[in-house]
């Protein structure tokens, strides 16, 4: 049905009702459709139904599920970018990872697995959370390929903090145990989007130290779209980036279905706005996390995430 | 991975959380994993997203989705009746028909070619609606075969009414139109539940001679379960049925995710019970309808559909 | 367009789609469009948007136009009852009255002056609360007429407290202010459905000499609809009875848009059937209330309170 | 009660409060409460109740009734403009065409009917979808009286596909189906707020090719309303215009009640300034479509479409 | 304030509205503003705000919250029993526990500890959950002071299972573990309310040799409240229980905001009914669990929860 | 537990789970737990749970509780003006006081008594509302001790009608009675965030005489937050001001909790960035009014508000 040279793409909506047909993301084939050879170079949406490591609202377990519920309206062609990106590259829904719920390190250690289990494909990842714990095994995975990497991170908070009940690996530490792990180029990281209280003024001078710049979510009220982006390209240089989008970045009337949501936070025409300008970058993969469903309303948090990481794949199908 | 000789049945809940996997009907193979050999005598959950025939409020054509989500919760045991059905019958999703949203009458057609491809191989068809016009199609493939049926009908309403602004196929006709066509066996059919106003008394008497017993929802009040069951049986006689749910059959406080609701209805326990003293009986198909998710609240109404067509398995693999 | 002998019906659902048309009651006349010597005899049906008595949540306020909202379903002929109701009499929608918000007792005087108005045309009155505090004008307005009347009172609550904050009007009083006022028959008045917690032991004493037989919502439990139906006959003998029904009589399942809700309540079956049983009675008039829109879910409240408005008209068109 | 010079405008709100009365537009007159005279010059607001046109979310059918009850706050002076709308013209409601929900082409025809109708007595037109299928019809009233017309489309989508499912008219195709029936002004037809990924590259060229501009929801982001109008104005000329507005133009955090729903959109700050650069522009008519009340929370969409009608109102009242 | 002989009451409703004052459980003092020689032979309300061991949808986390806030509108006379149980006992909220999110073992020592000191200073306890597993630890307290206990077990479910993802200590496995260690009076336990599909038929094996009869939700339809509690009481004997209380034992309909709902549960009146049945046992102590409330609606759930907690006091307090 | 000189703060977020804990404001300790001496020089944050005032949708009664509720989140340490309020201020939650619902002058009366005592105390006071009626005695407490005050009023709407249905003190009149009253400090007062219709042109005629500048909502679309905070600035020269924020003044999408919403509003980051403006100040007290919690989801307008409450405690404490 498809010619064997070009990627297999989404079921076609003008036979198959979006509201019926696969429950894929943006209804691309199930990675077991595409033989292994036509998946390299290509892209798997990768499903991590996890919330172990939450500490407030939880609920992002059924994250996965829900953004591909909410990608089922994504057409193929992005403008602005001029790319088709299924067409571009071969883009695949690697289904959920099985990740147990009641021990994190196990489900932490599956995760690894799984996407460098992909990655010897010759896939990128871009993982759908869960919650940001899975952040740490993905850099790990990636880390372990390609040494330190830069990572943009999009998020109300830092995510650099220690410990939480004496747990080193929850949802608010993924970037200080990475640091630690020597996982993170220290010069090339930038968090954006962060605002509101912290616990005290050492937050900024530990998250400083372990390789983080920062960006508010006030850059956007003075300087724009365009200035925030000129300082992250400054701050990335030209290395390859890790980009980690915790979707509690937007502010809360943009997305409600969240775990720890902040007022004061992005638009989301300003997040995919940020998002577009990394096109001329090579991504290493990314992850779109923190989308917790029994809190969003109407799908307004699951069609934010599914166009996240539609401008993610349209990214990393533009080089 | 699985015995050649056993049915496929769900993924393993102990290996991977129900809130992770496959998105099909309770976790059961789609039938494409499946070999046609042994579909054979085997039952096909199948989706029917379509809601062109509904008066009121739609959005049926996301019921499919809607009930598998509800789905995954359910275990493989039925202890009421003492049947694993998934073990004693291959059941297999067979996923959604691509049916037109903007033509009833192709709609319809390509149903029927639908159930009829999937009974052709042997399969029982448990139809996932849509609205109620779907049931129609059904049973013109149903009883292209057999001839004519008994229906077991669970509604608010009587469907049989005439044409609605001119249309002769809607969610408000089917079963006098299967009636006019020859379908429905005269003698053997009854509405379950029925309740709330009507246009006139003709409708009750119309509704006689197009071959309808009535059992309205106050029936439960007096007599209970067991009385209705005795009516039902004595109605239905030894001849094989067709079951047909419209989720409205229920109170609204036990399916508000419906498009036209009625005070007054049954519970989901009475509506189960109901449905379980079928179990001596030969099934030829059923179906589920009228669920509209956008008026459901926290999966109350898929759940209950989702348990419903639990029980349908489980009534159709106990002989 | 209507035969000048006959009652002016709703407008015809063939022709005007029900989620069309006007936002009247069951798309019923308005009052104006019905010359006086064609209601004398008829039923008016009178919306009392007001809440300014409430205790906990308010919002009854918005009561009226949301179950004219939930009404657009309702057909014409009732087959429990066989009778039509809007050929039966004359049904109109009478509008809202405009009720001062911020001063109870005006309020009241407005209310009791409406409804004597509409009387004094022949028409009968069936109010949409508006909070329960509604009810005491109208029970002037009628007794004023004919003399201290009967009342059978659904509610989960006595709703003869005496004063709340020195507030001697609110939607916990007016019975008591009914009974004080010389407006009931300390013989025939009786509540259904009470249930939960009291102040004290004293609030049933001094309900019984305000002039109240209890019959809680156990009773249906114990004895059903039928047992129920006997105890309030009883109590009634052939007096000509007020009816009033708080939605809150329903368990919250049934009617979660309310404000002051509790558990074990009756379900709509129950109160429908109870309802229904006073047919061969004459009604004096009804109302129901309490219905807050705010709380209600795909209009379950609301819908179940346009059921209890129908099943109150077409009981007094049976006779 | 009204001055028969001046215009009937809304019920009092100090002497109705605004939860109460009639369930018209902003609580203005019916248009049968205002003799034909008075009409001419002035402007209807017309429900339709209808979205067989819809290929995703369904329920604008319940558009007319949603914009109405959120349009109970509207008062009558529009400071910005220095206006008072309902002073300035006659503003009635009118009611709600009766639209064949099984039969798209005769709900076009009626559509064109009923706008013909009332253009005839001298008033102009603002619709209230239903979805934007609607938009056709209109055009082909207006465009039948003054030739070509320049259009203003605010749309997340260009709405100028070809056919779906084989249906020539669908909510995706009205502004293609009017340009090939001439009833365009090739050189003055404008899309603001387009985003979004599209089927293909070519989508943009038919487009153009159509007679449209495109003004993408980025624009507002790099050049602010004042940028934005600035353009639309240079491709308008001086030319009186039709603005459609579907309300999915709004990012889902300003309009979750919609069918179509993509991030990225406008703020209603945005769109009401934009609308608000019309007011020197002679106004041939207008719509609002595509709210869908099952998807909307707290009225939030539905109180964004009532001010954007408002705003409509108040630009067709300033010249 | 109050008489040092009598019980320290909730806030008086007459001067500070409901909804208005402390968050305590009906509005009760606070633990520390009761002398603890005051609070011998007393009752406490008790916080586990855990949900570290849920399966499904979690946010059991916020239960006792959500509970506190939904018994703002409970009276202190309970009519049915005859007894007002806040001047019987002196019942306090003692607040919740600090239990660690991350570490199950950690928390359920926590609750061990916890239980164990309130009891040794005269107070029972009623548990607010949080989930199922927190009833193991308060078990271990009671058992631990009295040796094995009967338990009375409202649920949808067994939760005898044995381990989940290789975690012996999870929602679905409280009573296997107290069985195996010793806590069950295994001639005295019983489940009630149980329906759904199992695993296996050996669920139903295990559980009995575990020490349960099994009472099924469908047992209410066939013998009713009365037949339920006969078979219950000659289960029991005379011996003192401890009852706990999955709010999943109500139909969805009655208890939406839980984690794994199932059709076919208890109303509110069964279970409300069938617990005060138990008034002239020795209760030990009593958890009311799985309530959570980001799936809960104008607080059915929250409210239903309230009058169990309500209920069990009530019963606690009329021996 | 704490150093007698140091302020008491919130409860540790390290051993007492967020979704755990007391039910304060940001769990700071309750009013009684501090020492008076302590709290001089301190702030108060107050209940004020009271909408009698309310003119459309009511619900602002639960106000308080429901910041409390979303206010569980907030740390310590406010990153942008580097300062920890609770540590710089003894920051204390004194409750809700006790209004009567049906009086609405005993109410205000009330307040004015329970603010001026905490101040006689040395305290500040930041109240939650409840409706905007309860800034009126909030500005008498506060005038009745320094005389005349600036007022910087955060609101879709003036607030400073005359009366409606002849009642002289609702919500949308404090700022007109507190001029007239002489609390207001006529040239140096300012609307922010001013949008929507008005009665008449008279309105903002009247509104400049009682004292008042007007900086509408389009203000920030033209000039951004730092042209806003330079024209307040100007009007408010260095006097001690109060600040009173009408959720309102939030668009819909930000907050849609609330009674009267406008479209066309804030975001909460302008909203935040201008509070944060005032941080070089002397505030006297401020409100945190309208937050109408049954209008909520996800508690986006709780969040919002108790981020604004926030923000204002911060300002205090940065001077």
């Amino acid at each position: 049905m498809s010619d064997p040279e070009e990627p297999l793409g989404p079921v076609d909506a003008t036979r198959i009702p979006r509201f019926a047909g696969p429950a894929t993301f943006a209804r691309l084939p199930r990675i077991d459709e595409v033989p292994v050879g036509a998946r390299a170079g290509g892209i798997a949406v990768l499903g991590m139904p996890f919330d172990a490591g939450t500490s407030y609202r939880p609920g992002a377990r059924f994250g996965p599920g829900h953004i591909r519920a909410s990608s089922r309206l994504l057409r193929p062609f992005h403008p602005a970018l001029a790319v088709a990106p299924f067409e571009a590259k071969q883009v695949v829904d690697a289904g959920d990872l099985a990740l147990n719920p009641f021990d994190i390190e196990e489900a932490l250690a599956s995760i690894e697995t799984g996407v460098a289990a992909l990655r010897s494909e010759g896939l990128r990842v871009v993982s759908l959370g869960g919650d940001h714990t899975v952040a740490l095994p993905v850099l790990r995975a990636i880390s372990d390929e390609v040494g330190p990497v830069a990572v943009v991170h999009f998020d109300a908070h830092l995510d650099t903090w220690d410990t939480y009940f004496g747990a080193p690996y929850t949802h608010g530490t993924p970037f200080r145990r990475a640091s630690e792990e020597g996982l993170l180029d220290l010069h090339r990281c930038v968090h954006i989007g962060t605002r509101g209280p912290l616990y005290s003024a050492h937050d900024l001078h530990d998250d400083a130290v372990l390789g983080f710049q920062v960006v508010t979510a006030d850059a956007y009220e003075i300087r724009g779209v365009a200035g925030v982006v000129e300082t992250v390209r400054r701050r990335l240089g030209d290395a390859p980036v890790y980009v980690s989008v915790d979707v509690d970045v937007l502010d809360p009337a943009f997305a409600p279905g969240t775990g720890t949501p902040e007022a004061g936070g992005l638009t989301s025409r300003e997040l995919l706005g940020t998002l577009r300008a990394l096109a001329d970058r090579d991504l290493l993969g990314a992850d779109v996390v923190e989308v917790s469903p029994a809190y969003d309303h109407a799908e307004i948090t699951g069609i934010a995430a599914a166009h996240i990481v539609y401008e993610l794949l349209a990214v990393m199908a533009s080089r």
